[in-house]
């Protein structure tokens, strides 16, 4: 038998169903129902020795990792989880501790949990094994509530900048564990007028910038303010560098970064209507860039570290 | 400035777009009107090694090939093209003659054209470079016509089996320059009652034995029917094996295998309502397997011959 038929069959009787999906796997295409909502893609890989090391990791993280980071961008742009399409290459040979078979079930292993907590149906996918190392392609599909999707564009002047969670030190396990915003968006998107968001992926001060740069104008971010991590506190404990470098630059908190018009973030910061908090860290302003102010209110350039997609990273 | 960044200002400029289109690249996820029809969904990968060999190959060949096998999964569900998202893993350095951003222009001016002559719009993607071979990604959405999709389940015993086109000899070019019929499937779905149908991609033999199997059924083919390629024979000339079976193994023909009630078939036969030919090949039968028929009238078992999915493959 060959591996994408034990896949297949091993699929069938682990993966969870919804009504919404009128044809699955085993034919040429899956078939969702139609709604009256519009859809909402995103895809995103990772691969072996970039984004993991897989002999370094259990592969359930892996797999995690690889829906989470797409339902992330679904929570981004306020969209409810519908269905999603899984791509594995695989390499041939496995790990030094699995199969290519046994690899594959442990990446689903760790998709279906979060999967079902979020509510999205994994529809389908493509299996594959080669002489390389593992690669893992999810397309993601949500689809928007009555509010309309959010955006990156749309912020205006005088906006206050809110966040959810806390920054940095990611890589001491939240890079795996963090868990998509998708009920807090979905929440303050309808109960809360917000202009602008994006999820905070290569680090909280690029991304400001680049919130900046898609809607024209600047940000000034009162470092006082950032939520700071526990683990940006132990990682500097390590490596001597300021918790704060870490929280504005490490990347991969996968928090929620939003534009939101004063009153409306007056009442969500005194609500707190999230489990988690939701902090304002700055405003948008007319001047271009990013901006840090200091405790005197002068404004000084803030340098808009984080992850920078080079053309050899 | 980055790769992935590059690599979008040069989508922006040579991307084509659609009023369904209310995002594209720029935002966390690309937003797509809603419409009443169903969603088709499908997903490919094509990899370096396996699918095809980079150093040997005109990358807007790979690039073509990577979208042209997700449409035909659409033809293959009579559905219309809607959308297309395109996962990227390149090789860090490039190939000997492209540079890795080049190499990924390539690929995409290798699908645009594609895109473009079957109504889909390149919508979103993700790229990124490793040390490791290229892999691409394709997921592709259409969306169902009133006439509903058209499945692999369905057939019934007395069904005339169709094909469009003829078969044999893809890896001579066909395999890279294939027409997904797209239009054939959607003409004939909406013209005439088709009951189940797929696309060859593994081999007429093996993909024939899979539609009988997912229907509980058998099927018989009429070998002295099945319509050869020029390719096929070419081949034969080369290698001694018989044309007939290049056509019933080879694969990649990337044409229709359809189940049509008799009455249905015989207007499609006298019809030929398409700009290729459309062949009766055989019969759907009870007794479950693939077997042959000779000119006296005998059944034998045929050989599934097609390319098997194997977990060293």
């Amino acid at each position: 038998v060959s591996l994408e038929l034990e896949l297949i069959s091993w699929l069938e009787k682990n993966l969870h169903t919804s009504d919404r999906l009128k044809i699955a796997l085993g034919d040429d295409a899956a078939v969702i129902a139609a709604s009256s909502a519009d859809s909402v893609v995103t895809t995103d890989m990772l691969t072996d020795g970039v984004d993991f090391l897989l002999e370094d990791v259990d592969p359930q993280l892996v797999g995690r990792k690889a829906l989470g980071v797409n339902l992330s961008d679904l929570a981004a742009m306020a969209a409810e989880p519908l269905a999603a399409f899984v791509s594995l290459v695989l390499p041939r040979g496995g790990t030094s501790k699995l199969t290519a078979l046994e690899l594959a079930t442990e990446l689903y292993r760790g998709m279906i949990p979060l999967a079902e907590k979020y509510g999205i149906i994994i529809a389908g996918g493509d299996t594959n094994t080669w002489n390389g190392p593992l690669a893992i392609s999810v397309t993601a599909i949500g689809e928007t509530t009555v509010r309309g999707p959010l955006t990156r564009s749309g912020a205006k002047i005088g906006d206050y900048l809110l966040v959810t969670g806390n920054f940095g030190g990611s890589i001491l396990g939240k890079h795996f564990q963090f868990e998509p915003r998708i009920a807090e968006s979905l929440l303050l998107n309808e109960h809360y007028t917000l202009h602008a968001g994006m999820d905070i992926s290569d680090g909280l001060a690029i991304d400001a910038s680049r919130l900046a740069k898609t809607n024209e104008c600047g940000i000034v971010l009162d470092l006082s303010l950032i939520p700071i991590a526990d683990a940006a506190c132990r990682l500097s404990d390590r490596d001597g560098r300021p918790a704060l470098e870490h929280a504005l630059g490490d990347g991969e908190d996968f928090e929620l970064l939003l534009a939101v018009p004063t009153n409306a973030a007056q009442e969500i910061l005194s609500a707190q209507p999230l489990a988690i908090p939701v902090t304002h860290i700055g405003e948008v302003i007319a001047e271009p860039g990013l901006w840090q102010i200091t405790p005197s209110g002068k404004w000084y350039p803030l340098e808009p570290s984080g992850y920078e997609h080079q053309a050899d990273e």
